[in-house]
């Protein structure tokens, strides 16, 4: 037998564990937003009989001093406490146990405290509910030339009228003419092709540069102010890649990997191949300066006033690199929102998002069917992924005409972008392609568009009729209304009889509630009934209750657990109800069941 | 906005996550038995779309050296390795994984590794499947008198030919007589009053002491000798609690708690009091004297060739205690096993565990109904507890004659026996009150027994021809024959159409597999259909095949997934059935159905 040594001390007989909430026991901070109550909970409990006590403590970053409240116990060793975080920025909490004292003996071993402070990320409120939209500003002139800053003042009333709070740009920076992709992904252009924006850098500046035909750095001024005017908010794109004509190739050669031959290497995000933007070596000897630099472009546009970023492909960059910067930015300037796109492996996007990205796009362009939907959402919104991973859903992107929006045409898209907004606080749209309803694929099979904006500038027939316009304004104006569509959670799916009609409600911690019940099926109508988990809807097994839709305005009269549907795409996608608890309000409208 | 500061150097790009078997992320063992094969499970992924590679790392604790395995993808960014487990005691492993060298450039930031080194506790095989049987040896003499070593020597044969491995007795120790209780828990004992043996210490000595009337040293080691030569172990009971005369109390009376008059206190667990034992102040400011004199108990036993210890109350004694001592022993002798009696709350329970007990009494004694059974043994057998938690399930002990086993007669201890040797894989029974069916409770809604043998002496009436030790014998055989009911793994719950029929199957790795169908009530009988999940017995939809009812040794023949079944509980209390796949075997007696 080996000696016996004891532990050098007596330890505290309480444990603390399974903290909530908390990403990977407090490596990285769950998110929240300005004015939400964190509850948190954990197990606390000692051997024996004696009572113990339990105390959550908690603080802003900026702040030297801890806040502390009582915990309560829930019973089975869980107890439990809450905070408001009434600030931008990081917050941290801990909690701390001990013995609650006999009073004819000395506190014996002590206090245990969590032995990691666990990090919360405060952003603000548009980090969970915004609405965006794409488009390129070099299409906005009415007459065909290249668009201009001034130009997409111009349809800053368009955009904001659907109910946009988020303007996104690709890329606004001057775009590089050596080996320049012709229309189509050409990999030749011919004189006036124009490029394609993320080919970052020519003679006339890099990524903190402006894009001489779009305006100068006081149109971009004006700009900003013009979409603050109308509570909207410009994103701009970050892609950190060049050109090969980006003066950093010249200046710092050393950022870039070289082929064999000593070429540059070119760009790949499997199974594209970007022959004219060349990636930066993140592992190069002289990764420190680069690091800095790319650091200082993010810093620029924030000093111009942008808050508002979404990242182009940021899986292709270290992690390291990510939790670095936006570590730094998120700390000098809280108020900043990054959304991620990275379209690739589910732990990879999980991995950014863990780093610091407030917002990350889905793989929600891919998934059709009720049970695709139904999971997906699932594990988005109930899942522990929800502590750290915002989604954000795209019906369309530049990249992605996904096969569902290319043969049905208006019911396909107004399925998609119900779906989008109200299962999902964040979404996008990439318009005009998307109001316009823009569907011809480049070829047979493919996801891209033909004749893509990406390579050319498009005249969009914007003074169609026949545009989806008026309908996103009624869903956009319906998410602004609904607190309930404002946030991922409370989320929960209901039975339905008929694959084709995915049923949802979504509950505000407020107790506002929407209940929607959407046709998937573009072509047919589908009726069916719908078998609601009434507990869920804070209603009695057999009562009665009047059903409001806030698309058609019409009311129904619902009782108990099963209610019938029948949704016609070519009248309407979904009903989006108000389910009105209580005595049903008046009907101004006869029911029509 | 503040410095901008870098990180120190570059990190390696890949990242490692969610490494299985692990239990709170490392900080405690997983457990297994030796020949087991470790199955080491993780997320390994990097930025981009370089290739990566992973390693599996492993050691026993006394090897200086690591193995190494490589790991394969299995797709979606998870990475597996297995080893095998081929000596007791502590092993270690941990994961590495980088990326894979380009061939043109010099490998960047390098490996990483798991911060942790996730510990693996590697036990008997006993540890994992043994059946247990508790006696007094006081009560084991032929003519009421107390009853010594040699006359439980003179059991071993019966117990033995019942089918148990574990022949575990309370404490052996002298036992107190100031305060000592009388018959039924009388705080007043007369003359002849026994005691309990739970009451330990006396002028003959304490707990490395053995009762005088019991034997002598060299009487227990000839019943160790017996019982070894009938492939059974002797268990001792580890009780750190001291009678009022124990020698401590007068040696080293700064390791107990005083009252405000200066007394002693006893010892209580809620709701039970225990006036005539006082416990150990773990906290004591001598606690490190008092730690090493309990530990020197331990291996005193150790030393007398005692490998097996069932533990009194371990939670009314500091967690850290128990991981120190038991970290200790199982270090220098990690051929011993700890049953840890804590019937108190369930992170409490899970706690011992993490700290080291092999295995645990648990709830089973109180749940009865399919509905209680499925969600316990779900938990125990396929929650994530499973990785360090072995259940050991008691239909009775001396402290608990369940409400359910006092109406009903013999059929609901044959159900009883039956649900704990088939669900769990460690199971024990109090005797001979067990298999004589004593079920008389000291006052109506008690669960203690009338006139307990915990404080007195009793003759039982072995001879009785109504017992149920052939039945006991039969249950016990069919688990030795079965390699599916010596795991508490492989564990599913299978559909009946009636809330009294619960029917489960067992699956060993290496395929062996075992069909219960239990009748829960014990007065009437139950039919009904059982609704199997074919793809868990690896049957196809339609298949016919063939069940052989262990117990009673019939047959049946079964088609696809529904099938009828009819137990009457004066008849048999269950279908054992073993499930023989492929083409029938030919039947010996015609089928009933």
């Amino acid at each position: 037998m080996s000696a016996v040594r004891l532990p050098c001390s007596l330890s505290s007989r309480v444990v603390i564990g399974s903290v909530t909430p908390s990403v990977d026991d407090g490596e990285f901070p769950v998110k929240r937003v300005v004015g939400d109550t964190v509850i948190v909970e954990a197990d606390c409990f000692a051997d024996g009989h004696d009572k113990i006590e339990a105390t959550l403590h908690f603080r802003h970053d900026a702040d030297a001093d801890w806040q502390s409240v009582p915990m309560r116990s829930l019973g089975n060793d869980r107890w439990q406490a809450s905070f408001s975080v009434d600030r931008l920025g990081f917050w941290r909490y801990a909690v701390e146990a001990q013995v609650r004292s006999a009073g004819d003996q000395p506190s014996a071993a002590g206090i245990t405290r969590t032995a990691q402070e666990f990090p919360i990320s405060v952003e603000r409120a548009r980090a969970r509910f915004s609405t965006w939209y794409e488009l390129f500003p070099r299409s906005c002139s009415a007459n065909g030339t290249h668009g201009t800053f001034t130009d997409v003042i111009g349809r800053l009333d368009a955009v904001a009228s659907m109910g946009f709070d988020v303007l996104y740009l690709p890329p606004i920076h001057p775009i590089g003419r050596t080996l320049r992709k012709g229309r189509n992904n050409a990999t030749a252009s011919v004189a006036g092709d124009v490029g394609s924006p993320w080919a970052i850098g020519a003679k006339e500046g890099g990524h903190k540069a402006i894009h001489p035909s779009l305006g100068d750095a006081a149109a971009f001024r004006r700009l900003l102010e013009a979409a603050k005017a109308r509570d909207m908010e410009i994103a701009l794109d970050i892609a950190f890649q060049c050109s090969p004509d980006h003066l950093y190739v010249e200046s710092n050669p050393e950022w870039f990997r070289a082929n064999p031959d000593g070429t540059i290497r070119c760009a790949e995000n499997p199974p594209k191949k970007y022959e004219d933007i060349y990636p930066f070596d993140f592992e190069s000897l002289q990764w420190r300066p680069l690091w800095r630099e790319l650091h200082s472009v993010i810093a620029h546009w924030i000093g111009e006033g942008v808050r508002i970023f979404r990242v182009d492909n940021p899986h292709t960059k270290p992690f390291a690199f990510w939790a670095w910067a936006l570590g730094q930015l998120k700390r000098d300037f809280p108020d900043t929102i990054f959304l991620s796109e990275a379209f690739t492996r589910p732990r990879v996007m999980h991995r950014l998002a863990k780093a610091g990205f407030s917002q990350s796009y889905t793989y929600f362009t891919w998934r059709e069917t009720r049970q695709e939907l139904t999971e997906y959402f699932t594990e988005l919104c109930l899942g522990p992924g929800r502590e750290y991973f915002r989604p954000n859903c795209w019906p369309n992107t530049p990249d992605i005409l996904p096969r569902h929006l290319q043969a049905a045409g208006a019911p396909a898209f107004r399925i998609r972008l119900v779906l989008a907004a109200t299962l999902a606080a964040n979404y996008g749209i990439y318009g005009p392609a998307f109001e316009l309803m823009e569907n011809q694929p480049k070829a047979p099979g493919s996801e891209e568009y033909l004749n893509s904006e990406k390579y050319e500038i498009k005249a969009w027939d914007r003074a169609n009729p026949v545009s989806l316009a008026p309908f996103i304004s009624e869903v956009n104006a319906i998410r602004r209304g609904h607190a309930a569509l404002q946030s991922d959670w409370g989320l929960h799916f209901h039975s339905t009889g008929n694959d084709q009609l995915l049923c949802y409600s979504k509950t505000s911690e407020d107790g506002d509630q929407v209940l929607c019940v959407v046709n998937l099926d573009a072509t047919n109508a589908q009726s069916g009934w719908v078998d609601l988990d009434l507990d869920v809807l804070g209603l009695g097994a057999d009562s009665r209750f009047e059903v409001h839709d806030l698309l058609s305005d019409e009311r129904y009269r619902w009782q108990g657990r099963r209610n019938f549907v029948r949704l016609d795409p070519d009248e309407a996608p979904a009903h989006v109800f108000h389910v009105a608890r209580g005595k049903p309000a008046a009907s101004t409208r006869p029911a029509p069941q």
